[in-house]
């Protein structure tokens, strides 16, 4: 990440990191190699994409430094896209979607309530890009002939990036959408200050985290993948597996109260009909509360989840054959959730380094050595080879 | 009915009334039978029974005559069973329910909105009946061994019968309510004075309407069966097969605001999944509206809506095959739904005989003879020779 | 709208009509010059915009005819500003929403839900032209100062033109949202193809339609007035004051299926909660109701209502005074809405006139004579100098 | 509680414990009395009666040991009322509630949603008894009069305590919910073992819990007051402070899954709208995440917040002058509601004392000094002097 700070501090070059993050990623500590002991199994990338088919893509667009000029920058912003069954399917997706604090927009979840289906990407951005991005969708669809209908009804999602980025420049335009959509794929995912990449949380550096959970056997073997967009909560609130780190890290705070947002993506293979991920996707509020979070006023915190099983569901007419599991069998999928959202948020805040962005604000990743002490201060440390 | 009437006039005779008048079902005439104009076509019994599986019972309990005394009577009131796959079965349904408008109870949604499932019968009764027939078809459950798990969490849903009835009285009990749920059987419903008898409906004397609708081959061949406790609505509001009656049937009106409830039971064997049973039970607001109802604030126009289809769906664990109805092929459901509903309510005000109840309060049944005037002037009369 | 006929058919002139429009919703007969009876009392204007501080613009984008050229048209799109407050003012409504059945689009309903607030216009437009509109709103908003807050959550809803218009050209500009935003006035409200104006209701040209209702002073002497954009409905489902007119006009029917949208908006100023709100819009169902839609599968059927009444309700901190209606008092605006919604959609297809499309499709507007034999068979025409 | 127990080991009599634990709850140590940390700044009492005007009482019934024989015992149950403005008010309050995972029933909650508002009592007792408490909170209060409108739709919540109580016996009778309405007083409410005294919480004995918090000056001074029953969670699940302490706490485990329920009751006197109580109510989420639970399939995690202000709110016609907190305002709220849950789970469960129920079933209360321990452990036990 040196290099995109030196882009940072010396020019306007406008930068799409998604290859290089993706090297990157594989590098960078995770909390989990910090020490940082979190409940449950992950899958093997401890990622969305433990989900099979699941892919996603990153935009990310930085330039320039210094005043803010509307419509010049600084930029620092971009587009997540996340395809549920990969960028060549046109099947649906059984779905469900919960607002814990609706301070925010996520497009097309009517639609998705209604009829129980997710029909492709989820695309997460900033605030006033939202249109852009959803009519790009409906574009990059028609031209790849993934219309099953005449219409379409996008879900894109966002939060604000206005603190460190010309939000009001519009930057992202319909090519950095079909970007991120044309170069989604599965394997690790880039976390941190990619996609939109202006993100806060917690009072310090923000944006995309991911983490997964894979169940026992005998609890069905299923997965649960999270990626998040996370730009919400206060410092004084922030808590990391169970210790109130926030009270204890005073230094270069940002602002105090819970006023950002965070949109949470919830896949599973599990075989869930649209009221039972209804059920799963509520439990998210639940992993943001583990890190201290309250919801407030000003958040967007907006979730969604689907399942990537019963591949056939979604039949034009007639009668569709399902698999559904029992609820008496989700126990285990909720826990997963929770867990896989709290890890989410860490992710996300381990991954994100310090970013100026316009008017020389700055935005500082949050210390790992610093909260290394402070969970072992109260016991929590897990003492590792792997931790930097 | 004429010795009912009898009964009421002469007694104070607790009389359950359920055998006489599966009798009478037969020979009194129905909407239909007036000439009134639906759309769609009825099952055999055009009833909630064409739904196979479907059982319905009532208690009717009638007794005393003049001035209230509060827990003497006079009692005008009672229950209705409806049981979705017959009381000999544990095997629950599918399910979804919605409220237009909320101003009444219907136990048991919570864990319906959350399950996807029903479980049980549901129960209709009076206003204040609503506990004693919760706890009762608990009680019932236990003593036939129905109790899959130790807790039951039933479905009982009420309009307020107090200007006929003594309503703070308490007089159902549970073994009322049993003899509902074990007289509950298949073929032909009871309407108007039955179960919770006294209703009132557009300002004429209510009660309990059916009705079915069969779907056409290429649409599936579903049945959807409807079954409703009429008590809502404003006598000037009422418009029948599209005709504001209402307006022309000015005498002894007992009331002009849309103050009563309605309770609406929706029952098919279309395999369909909760959230679109959701959207079906939402429908039933339509046919409301085609008699004129605007759900006024004291009214409780709650409504329920199952499905018989995917017997093996309730599984205790693991995962259930199921079958599901594609969205595109509801539409003939939304259209039988809302088709049935608006019968129902005419059915249950053409079954309905005056009553006189506390007080003296006099309900009057709306008078055929005019009715099928003020239709023939606005051309809206089918001359039959079923006609009386 | 002859000479718009001649453009249509002779040239590729982008053409805005939002002046003279104005000027000929002036001579065109609505639909009680016609002799329909509806119930209830209009405003003056018969509009949304009797309610005081409303404002309405229509951009509408016609040029080209034959066959379709993605991109190039011809198109047959717009867009309409709905202005709560007046283009002038920052001051927040109280606001509500719901969906009969969300096959559509409308952003920023997650925060009126959450906030029970509208901040900004409701914009209404084509599918695939939301992103646009919203992102234009934002910076029209910025443009104007008028961000209270540094992000912006625009609500913009949609109906599907793309039978008439090349909906995937994405010809609706921001410059065309800024114009129906800058043109916004209260006063005559343009019906029929003015807006979105590809719009098929009923099997006929739909559009645009507005109406309102006038309380007595008994209940309050409140407004109540709707807007709605008209795109759904089947023909052979047509009621028109009760009478099913929709079975006796057979000629060119463009299809069966209830499959379009319609978007409406509902206005009054009494002093409603948002929760209050929420029990009016639920009740715009009732209206489509009563012209026969059943809200078939592959219909957006989404309503939004707002009270302009306390207009210092939108602190933003501290405890601000406010009024609120009785809940008891609510009866007269219920009826009032499901009134005006009937009258809004019959309005937009009286007003709307026959368009060729693309590929030559042709939607022919309801012929004003035949209904009006029809409405006189079944006795349900009122005899008037005005009808034509 | 040790004559309590001499009761339960050597008795069959019907013991009302409510006066007797009035006077313990003054002496019993209460989580903060231990050394568990917790945020913000309880109320003088640090229960819901911190919030004026809210009165609280109970019914315990304890009776017979030994082996189940149901309708005789052993009993296990009770009843809770909580009356927002005291028991001689008629006047209601806004309200909104929740449900976390719809595992249960809170009757009366159809109406609140629709009108915003709560009328008369919330009562909480165990599921079997639902209906004879609905129905008695209808009877108690055409008693005294309190019937503004002819019908009443009472709140009733439950969990179930058929692990240690003759479920399916029906104990509970209409006096019992009588004397808890006739005995709700505000001052210092009893906790652990009374009410609907049979319950279990994250593996230890439950019951009854509460709290509050105190705003400070500049977020208004508001108090935000919150009782709950506690018959939910994990053994395994449980953390306390943040701390894991359920995975140390390895004895005489019940239940692994998360099973039970949660019925939580939060008041302010904070001038909350309907819609800003729904706000706060989803809130309840949090706290519940903060001590572990994922709410589980089996539990009913329903939750029912009202608010003290606006006196004059329910007039029952015409418009009435309203006080609104700002939405920006509610932060502090938000805090207040997450914190005071988490306290109140905790002091339920401190209260709680060990219980022997049918089929000498044995429920331990957690143990005090082991949590101190482990607290102690993790650098997260105050040290005080007034911890046992």
């Amino acid at each position: 990440m040196r290099a995109c700070y030196n882009v940072l501090t010396t020019g306007a070059i406008l930068l799409t990191l998604m290859l290089s993050q993706f090297a990157m990623a594989q590098t960078k500590p995770r909390a989990r190699d910090l020490g940082i002991p979190f409940e449950g199994t992950p899958g093997p990338l401890n990622a969305i994409t433990d989900v099979k088919g699941v892919e996603v893509g990153h935009t990310t667009l930085i330039s320039g430094t210094g005043k803010l000029e509307v419509g010049k920058g600084p930029v620092r912003t971009g587009v997540t896209a996340i395809i549920p069954r990969g960028k060549n399917s046109l099947d649906q997706v059984f779905a469900a979607w919960f607002a814990l604090n609706g301070n925010g927009e996520m497009t097309g979840t009517t639609w998705v309530e209604e009829s129980g289906f997710l029909e492709g990407p989820i695309m997460i951005t900033n605030t006033h890009s939202v249109g852009v991005a959803r009519d790009a969708v409906i574009a990059w669809r028609v031209k790849h002939n993934m219309m099953p209908q005449p219409w379409a009804l996008p879900v894109v999602a966002e939060t604000w990036d206005g603190w460190l980025n010309d939000s009001n420049g519009f930057h992202v335009k319909p090519e950095h959408v079909f970007a991120a959509l044309d170069n989604a794929k599965s394997g690790p995912v880039a976390e941190g200050n990619v996609g939109g990449t202006g993100m806060i949380c917690h009072g310090f550096k923000g944006g995309i985290g991911t983490s997964s959970r894979k169940l026992d056997e005998k609890s069905g073997g299923y997965v649960v993948g999270v990626l998040a967009q996370c730009n919400h909560g206060g410092r004084q609130q922030l808590h990391i597996a169970g210790v109130p780190v926030g009270l204890e890290m005073t230094d270069e705070i940002l602002k105090k109260e819970d006023t950002g947002s965070i949109i949470v993506v919830v896949a599973t293979d599990a075989p869930l009909l649209p009221h039972q991920l209804k059920r799963l996707v509520r439990r998210v509020s639940m992993g943001l509360a583990r890190n201290g979070s309250v919801a407030g006023n000003g958040s967007g915190d907006i979730f969604i989840a689907f399942s990537t099983a019963n591949p056939e569901a979604a039949k034009s007419s007639g009668v569709a054959k399902l698999d559904m599991l029992a609820n008496e069998s989700m126990n285990a999928l909720f826990s997963a959730t929770v867990q896989a959202v709290e890890e989410t948020i860490v992710n996300a805040m381990i991954a994100a380094e310090t970013m100026i962005g316009i008017d020389d604000h700055k935005a500082i990743a949050i210390p790992h050595k610093l909260l290394q002490r402070i969970l072992k201060k109260y016991n929590r440390l897990i003492e590792t080879s792997n931790k930097k």
